[in-house]
């Protein structure tokens, strides 16, 4: 089976080899030319652009975008719209909002294309040997490209998630769960630096992944990078993050219900990116004027 | 060899049939006549009295308590050290404070006994099949018992993790990882509850057990429950708690360091065992104050 891949990032450069092991002939497109140049290499066939990518798979076809959420996706959506036929399949496998994913299948259905929302989990290990994935969209075409998803993911790692919106919308939780374990496990890592004891944080790490309540894959990253850096000394604490956390808070503010572990795993997020803060500076002025109390000055 | 195991509650029961499993002469003592009734035909001693426990050990004895933290652990504790001979060891396999497991350690020192701190996790299933030890004391007498700890554990499953108080220092910040964990858990859920979206739980949580980042036991957990119950209908959501995340929270105040997520976790737990709130009388009684807006009566 045919398969354009739009996208060679990090998801979607690993995401093709897994589809080159498991036979399918992955026709990629990418601006990045050095992606492309390896991707040949490694067996796939590229497409300079996307209108060429088009012309030379057969239809129906079955695109697999995987770009950056926002413009990327926009963009590459927008020149796919133009380019396919009726009874054409977009995969869009990247991180894009669940709202847009609704809009973006009504736009599909006008055209009679299918439009199927992927979250992908699972990281680059599990684009390349065996990945997650969440997949609404139309059910009975779900059914013709279901083999797809089997091949690429592990054993019982892909689900019909319903409706349209529910596969990304499923992805955007998912990711707001994982901000919450990951500050979790980083504020304990904390409490035992500042305790009196000297653990062996990967030995811990290990240990909690052998037979404990909190064992789990995330811990299981702790363990690599603690094995690597025993106590971090080459990373600085700044925590980045790249949307679906801001929407899961966003989404639950739409709900008007309490999700205060996820909400302020993003905010600590948020905190760590500034070296100062005013609000640092407003409270200490504040202690300053109503009861003297020293500030420290920069 | 001979293990004295005081305590056959949930987790002391399901150890002393994994120790029964790993050929261990297993004396056990619980003021419940049920369960001392059921580990003897299990194939345990049994021993009315603390003190019966301890003559019918030969020295240097092992003992294992596996006992509440608080009164029970103390009450036990006293016994033990009134009891005791010189050489003897305790093993602390409950969830008490670290600090008292410093006081405890010093008093079983006065003695010539030796206390080991041992933090255990894994649940029930653990504790019967194989757990997941942390524990804390004197380093060369930790070596005479430690084939006692491997074979109740899983592989990898303990650690030493150093001296007296690390290692239940450890097992209370992994009760705090805990509760993090499954606050975010439990939020990501509502998120898809409160969605217009019809998700089948039992089914994301398998799909996010398999390939996800946010792959975990406690995800496993969730498909079980939800195997059983799809919307947890037949559950109240009173969460609550039985200290070691209190303990947590109050060391992070001690260390006079940032832990929002655990804390949060905490206080959603103490929040949810209220039906209504003082708290939420107090802010409906102020906005009718200065903006006359309407308040839910009683």
């Amino acid at each position: 089976m045919q398969i354009g891949m739009i996208g060679l990032g990090k998801m979607g450069y690993q995401l093709s080899l897994n589809l080159l092991d498991n036979q399918y002939q992955v026709i990629a497109h990418d601006t990045n030319h050095d992606a492309m140049k390896n991707i040949s290499t490694d067996g796939a066939q590229t497409a300079a652009t996307i209108e060429e990518l088009v012309k030379n798979i057969a239809p129906p076809r079955t695109i697999w975008m995987m770009v950056p959420a926002g413009d990327a996706t926009e963009s590459v959506f927008t020149s796919l719209i133009a380019s396919l036929d009726a009874g054409d399949r977009i995969i869009d496998g990247g991180n894009a909002h669940y709202k847009d994913s609704l809009r973006r299948s009504e736009i599909s259905q006008e055209k009679e294309l299918f439009y199927f929302d992927c979250g992908t989990s699972g990281g680059m290990e599990g684009a390349r040997t065996g990945a997650c994935t969440m997949v609404g969209g139309d059910p009975d075409e779900f059914k013709k490209i279901e083999p797809l998803f089997r091949d690429v993911t592990v054993e019982n790692g892909y689900l019909y998630t319903g409706k349209t919106g529910s596969g990304h919308f499923l992805k955007m939780v998912h990711n707001g769960i994982e901000y919450g374990m990951m500050q979790a496990i980083a504020e304990g890592f904390d409490l035992l630096e500042k305790s009196p004891f000297d653990y062996d944080y990967e030995k811990v790490a290990k240990v909690w992944n052998n037979g404990s309540v909190i064992r789990s894959w995330l811990m299981e990253l702790m363990e690599n990078a603690f094995a690597k850096d025993p106590r971090l000394d080459d990373i600085k604490g700044v925590m980045n993050s790249s949307g679906e956390g801001k929407w899961t808070v966003e989404t639950a503010l739409d709900y008007e219900m309490a999700a205060p572990v996820i909400t302020l795993s993003l905010m600590m997020r948020y905190r760590s990116q500034e070296d100062d803060t005013f609000t640092g500076k407003a409270v200490a002025a504040l202690r300053n004027e109503f009861g003297g109390h020293a500030v420290t000055k920069r």
